[in-house]
C-alpha cells in the first residue's frame, strides 16, 4: 500500500504518525517528497498534482474533504476512480462551526466584538431562540446534522431543498417555486449546498433581497457561490447585518481583499468543516480494503452527477 | 400595583408594552422619571436609587438579574425583602452565550480572528470534541444546564460543587480537596460560580497554573472572582491560550484596562444572561401575586447566606 498525501502539512503529519501504528506496512509519504512517483497507488489531496502522467501505478484519488468537485475532471485520468471523504469527523466539524456562527450571530456578537475595539460597554436586548428563524439551504447529511444542536437550543428551524424533507420540528421548503417563501423567514441563512450549475452565484443581490432585512448569513458551502461585492453591497445598506465566511472564490483571498478587514464579517480559512485524522485514517483504510477486494468505495463519485 | 424599573432603557421599553398589553391596570415607570416616589411599590432593579429614603410605600426589591448579591444590604432597609430573577429566558441565555464561547476556543476561533486581522489563510487542525474536556465550576440549575449541549456536541465533561452532583455523562468533583484534579483535567475552563467569600478572586494565578497548558477560560460567574491581571499574566506566558470575559469588576471597565484591545481576550458587557423580557415579567407578575396574596415568592434571598 503506497499513499501519497498532499494537503494541509501539519495534518499531514499527524497521518503520518497513525498510519505507522496502525498499517505499518503501508508505505507513506508527503508532497512534495513522493519518491518515485510511479510507485504511488492512493493519492490523498484536495488538488492532485499538475501533471500526473508520472504515477503510473495511481489507482484512485481520495479529496481530503466532504467535496470533490474542486477537481479538474478533464485533466483527471477518464478512467480514475475519485472518492471524496466521509467521515464523522467531518460532518462533526460543521456542526460545531455552523452552531458557533448561529449562536454568535444570534446573540450579535460580530457588534459586540466592534464595541470592544471601540472600548464600549453597551448592552443590547437580545430574542429568544424561538423567535430566531434559521434557514439552511441544503438538507444532505451535513444539513440535518448541523439542525440538530439548532433545535434542541430552541431555534424556530427551516430548510430548504431539492426534495421534501421530512425532519421533526424542521418546515421543508422545496425547490425553486418555495425558494422565496423559504427566504423570507429566514433571519440567519445557512448556506450548505454543493456546488453545481445551479448554485453558482447563488447567494447574489437578488437572494439577499429576498431576506427580512437585518438578515445575517453563515456561508459553509462553496466559493463559488457568493458574489462577493453583492454581500459588501447588502452590508453595506443594512439588508445584511453580519456574516460569517468560511469558503470563498478564490482562496486564499488576495491582500486586498475587503473581507479581511471588514467589521461585519468573520473570515475563516475554510476550516468549517476538517477531517479528523483518526476517524479520516480509519474511512480511508478501509475504502482502499474495499477496493483491493473489488467492492465498492463509499463516497465513490459518479463524474456525470458531480457529486 | 406601582411598578419602577432601573436598568437597560431598551429593555425597560419593551417591558412597558408588553405589561400594558397584560396587565393594563399596573403602574410602569422607568427611572429616572419616578414619578412620586412614595407611590413606588415594588422596585426592579439591577441596583437601586442610592437614596431609598422617598420611595415610603417599597414593598419589594426585585433583581433584574439572576442574581441579587451586587445589592449593598447594608444600605437597603433590613425588612425589604429581596429577590433574585428566576425565568427560563436567563438560563437560555446563558446556555447559548457558553454554548457559543465553548466552541469558539475548541475551534480557535481568537486565533482565527486575529488571522483575519493579519491577512493571513491558514488551516490549523482541530481536535475532535471528545479529546476536548470541558470543566464547569458551580454546577446549579445554570451549570446543569449550559452542560447539556456541551454533552450533546460529544465533549468530555465534569463539573466542580461543593456538593456531589449526578449528571449522566459528567464526571462530578467535589469541594475543595478535588478542585487540583478537577482542573488539571479542564482544556477549557467555565466559571458559573456565585460570588461568596469563598469564591471572591478564586481565578487567580495559582488556579490558572493547575489548568493543563494552553487551557481557556469562560468567565460568566461574577467579576469580582477574577484577576485582571493574573489573567493577563497567564496569556502572556501561553498558560492560557484565550479568554472569554463577560462580568469584570468593575463594570463597565475603564477606558485605558488592557482587555478592551487584548487579541486573546473576547469581552462582553455582562450580556451572557439577559432576562427575557416576556418571560422575565411573566415571572415578575407572578412573584407579585405571591407576594400580594403572602405567599412565599421565588427566589427570595436569605440575607444571612447571600444567595
Amino acid at each position: 500500500m503506497n499513499i501519497l498525501y498532499k494537503s494541509e502539512p501539519e495534518r499531514g503529519r499527524i497521518w503520518a504518525e497513525l498510519l505507522a501504528e496502525r498499517a505499518p506496512e503501508a508505505h507513506f509519504r508527503q508532497w512534495p517528497d513522493d519518491g518515485d512517483p510511479a510507485e504511488v497507488e492512493y493519492l490523498v489531496a484536495w488538488q492532485p498534482p499538475e501533471d500526473l502522467r508520472p504515477y503510473t501505478s495511481l489507482k484512485v484519488l481520495f479529496s481530503v474533504g466532504a467535496g470533490a468537485e474542486q477537481f479538474d475532471y478533464a485533466a483527471l485520468p477518464p478512467d480514475l476512480p475519485v472518492v471524496r471523504m466521509i467521515e464523522p469527523g467531518l460532518t462533526q466539524g460543521m456542526v460545531e462551526y455552523v452552531t458557533f456562527a448561529v449562536l454568535g450571530l444570534h446573540r450579535e456578537m460580530p457588534r459586540y466584538f466592534r464595541q470592544q475595539r471601540e472600548k464600549q460597554w453597551l448592552e443590547h436586548s437580545s430574542l429568544p431562540a424561538a423567535r430566531r428563524r434559521i434557514g439552511v439551504m441544503g438538507v444532505g447529511t451535513l444539513g440535518e446534522a448541523v439542525l440538530q444542536p439548532l433545535l434542541a437550543l430552541g431555534f424556530d428551524c427551516a430548510g430548504w431543498s431539492r426534495t421534501p424533507k421530512q425532519i421533526a420540528g424542521v418546515t421543508s421548503f422545496v425547490g425553486t417555486e418555495q425558494l422565496n417563501a423559504f427566504l423570507a423567514r429566514s433571519d440567519i441563512l445557512i448556506c450548505l449546498l454543493p456546488l453545481t450549475t445551479a448554485t453558482e452565484g447563488i447567494l447574489n443581490a437578488d437572494l439577499f433581497s429576498q431576506l427580512p432585512p437585518g438578515a445575517s448569513l453563515v456561508q459553509v458551502g462553496r466559493g463559488k457561490q457568493l458574489n462577493h461585492q453583492h454581500l459588501l453591497d447588502a452590508l453595506e445598506s443594512g439588508q445584511l447585518a453580519a456574516a460569517v465566511v468560511d469558503v470563498t472564490s478564490p482562496e486564499p483571498l488576495p491582500g486586498d481583499h475587503p473581507f479581511w478587514h471588514h467589521p461585519a464579517i468573520w473570515l475563516t480559512p475554510h476550516i468549517a468543516s476538517q477531517a479528523q485524522p483518526e476517524s479520516a485514517l480509519t474511512a480511508l483504510l478501509e475504502n482502499i480494503r474495499r477496493f483491493e477486494r473489488g467492492e465498492p468505495m463509499h463516497g465513490l463519485i459518479e463524474r456525470e452527477r458531480g457529486y
